[in-house]
């Protein structure tokens, strides 16, 4: 619909558009720039779309849908836009619907620990509720302040404490979505057991807008742990680092996260750290234990024994202590991406005993394409951010680390891994399930698609 | 296919399926009598099945299916026989695959907090492999002696610990299963995060044995608490029991379990309670905590605040005294059907401020039937098994609690509650879906079966 010829019944769709949400929720030219990239920009990822929407209600979503759908022209729904996998740009063009409209707090039951948000709330401020309420809702993927709940569990966005808590998904137990052509429909509900129909909540989840747009969620929450300890501990290499890990997996404590960065991600964000660090310090694991006070103070010396390895160890046990920690852990991405200018990262999983075989091969792929690398992730979970780093005025550098990704992801699959942890498919890994996914598993995964979506519609080419 | 002129072409599938299983695990009439009941036999669920067969792998799971389909015949999976809901019952009549052969042990990797076992395992044989290893599988539906993890996994099983630790899907990451018309398909995987494709295994957890037959399940596992503490309160009224609930999830604390039981259910069962326990006790709530020593030597003070106004309280800080009150919660279902040989249950789940609505509606339905009524179950799930109690001879009884327990589901769904809580919805509330979901989701959860199963032929009748 974005070419040429068919610019008139674009205009028609706009006019008409319009008239359901408003002109002022149409955006033009200038207002639309910003989401023809996501996160995920820097590997080359962009997609200008025809129209971008911005609906007040799911009533509105789905008539601006129908209105879609009768012409034929693709929509593409928005979040936040801190995917990093092009999930929510319009390639081929089509309408985007930004929910971040949607953000009303419905209802927050504190005694049912329990909440109900559209799903354009920012996690941030889903949270900060939480918290007000003595509440905690333990899912922090990245960009929390821009991220949005309904792309959360779009994504099924994951984050360090995933590890604990499980990923966005553990904690929703009711959505309303609309699906094509244009229906608002409701699942799951307030209920914390519930196996009247199939699944379809969980089928939502990490559907990457290709079954539905999320329009709201009600979601768990638990009571906040009272104390929380951090700790850091530096390791001379990977190897020991990955010893280290064993030992406080094997500790019986179960931490709330455990997370790593190696020794190329922390000569990119070492000048940061909290505590000091040596420009050569070679991996660090960062872990942290929550609970009630009695329970983290009687951990805080078993992790300090299974940790007794490391060459340096800080501890974090103030609550401002751990939230700079954490702002600089956030902080990671971007200082790896200043070291040359550009990055690619693979976001992918293994079970945990190849944790280490993974990051090795990450590091043997990169070395094979004449590539930079360093990883950071959680490691609790295996889940690795495998990272190319490249100058991106080089000619070929980003087609390189394109490539390289491509093939660590087949090395990962070999392990029995996923090449789609906590980050999606999106547009970047389209194309490539089948490395992990079987004959039948993958006909069934497309049964489901043409189920919610017989047109083809709805965020086309990804996710399949 | 059990009716008179059709007898040769069962006969002939019968010898079909010996070639397949071999002749001594195709069973014959006397050892079929076991299959036309499950443990829901009291609500008069019965239906005996043409054959019964118990093969040794997934690939003779799948031929067999492949030869019933061939012929057009149905097939009903059967675990442990457990079920509440007539659903591994063949009513229509065709071919019962029982999976108890498929009970092998395929890996423990206690490192990686894991394994990976045969659906037939007994849900008690997992947890004692788990603790064995150190670790712990929380979920406890009742009858683990008996019930097996696949079952659990296909009806998305519950019990006590479901409050603190979620249902069984909670703790599944990977399974393989057979789907018409005869496939082995492996679904998930080992590995803690995986966004790659649709959330299928989510789609067979509680899909009732009606999209597939689960043949293997990868469990999570985590380290086993090192402390557990368990209380019990007394009440004189369900209101006042209510008002303690309330204080109990407003502490702070997370429980790993929260159970109650109402004045009837304890009339029945007082006899047994480890600590004596009046005849006119009002209402019981069971709360236990878990984690390490430290924590639970904190969290029981906390307890014994919030139940304060209990008129009786009890602790159980051993093991051992642990262990005698749940097996005595266990009693209580066979308790309440010895009061008058007849009980009906209905498992129902409503938003958690609607718990005391639900017991009191519950409670009306029952008088306005003329039925005697109790009810137990956990509380802090909001989850009721409501129980009609009625002698099994007087005429029409049974009929009236049936029709009682349907209209319970339809006030339940009022609430916005759920009409299968954890039981499931097998063949006893087939039919009754549209209570509680809407047109929509309805029509997708039709079209989920549609994908799965075209021919109709997999446990036909069950949560439809």
């Amino acid at each position: 619909v974005s070419h040429g010829g068919e610019a008139p019944s674009l205009t028609d769709l706009a006019a008409r558009i319009a008239g359901i949400v408003g002109l002022q929720h149409v955006l033009d030219g200038t207002r639309q720039a910003a989401y023809a990239t996501d996160a995920g920009e820097s590997r080359g990822l962009r997609a200008a779309p025809d129209l971008v929407v911005r609906p007040g209600s799911a009533d509105e979503v789905a008539a601006t849908m129908a209105a879609c759908h009768e012409r034929g022209v693709a929509v593409v729904p928005r979040g936040g836009g801190t995917g990093l996998v092009g999930g929510s740009l319009a390639f081929g063009g089509g309408v985007v619907i930004d929910v971040g409209r949607l953000n009303r707090v419905l209802e927050v039951n504190p005694a049912a620990w329990r909440m109900t948000v559209g799903a354009g709330l920012t996690t941030t401020h889903l949270q900060r509720i939480a918290r007000e309420n003595g509440l905690y809702f333990p899912p922090d993927p990245g960009a929390a302040e821009n991220s949005q709940i309904g792309g959360n569990v779009a994504t099924d966005a994951g984050g360090p404490h995933a590890f604990k808590y499980g990923t966005t998904g553990s904690w929703v137990t009711g959505l309303e979505m609309v699906i094509p052509p244009g229906r608002v429909v409701a699942i799951g509900g307030a209920n914390r057991k519930d196996v009247t129909g199939y699944d379809l909540v969980s089928l939502m989840v990490g559907s990457e807008g290709t079954l539905g747009i999320i329009t709201e969620c009600t979601v768990r929450l638990i009571p906040a742990p009272r104390a929380r300890a951090a700790m850091t501990a530096v390791f001379p290499t990977s190897e020991a680092g990955c010893e280290a890990l064993l030992a406080v997996v094997g500790s019986g404590l179960v931490p709330s996260a455990i997370d790593f960065l190696d020794r190329g991600s922390l000569a990119a964000a070492h000048g940061g750290f909290p505590a000091g660090l040596d420009e050569d310090a070679g991996f660090m694991l960062i872990v942290e234990v929550d609970g009630d006070e009695a329970e983290v103070d009687a951990s805080v010396p078993v992790l300090e024994e299974v940790l007794g390895s490391a060459t340096q160890c800080d501890r974090f046990r103030t609550v401002r202590d751990q939230r700079e920690l954490w702002r600089w852990r956030d902080t990671v991405t971007g200082a790896v991406r200043a070291l040359r200018g550009g990055k690619l990262s693979a976001d992918v999983s293994v079970p945990a005993e190849h944790f280490q075989d993974a990051l090795a091969a990450s590091a043997a792929v990169a070395g094979e394409h004449g590539l930079d690398f360093c990883a950071w992730g959680h490691a609790g979970d295996a889940n690795l951010h495998s990272t190319f780093v490249f100058d991106p005025g080089a000619e070929g550098a980003l087609a390189r680390a394109a490539t390289a990704a491509d093939h660590l992801l087949v090395r990962i699959s070999a392990m029995g891994g996923s090449i789609a942890a906590e980050h999606g498919v999106g547009w970047a890994k389209s194309g490539r399930l089948s490395l992990q996914l079987g004959e039948e598993a993958l006909r069934l995964h497309r049964g489901v698609k043409e189920l919610f979506d017989p047109d083809g519609l709805l965020n086309p080419g990804k996710k399949s």
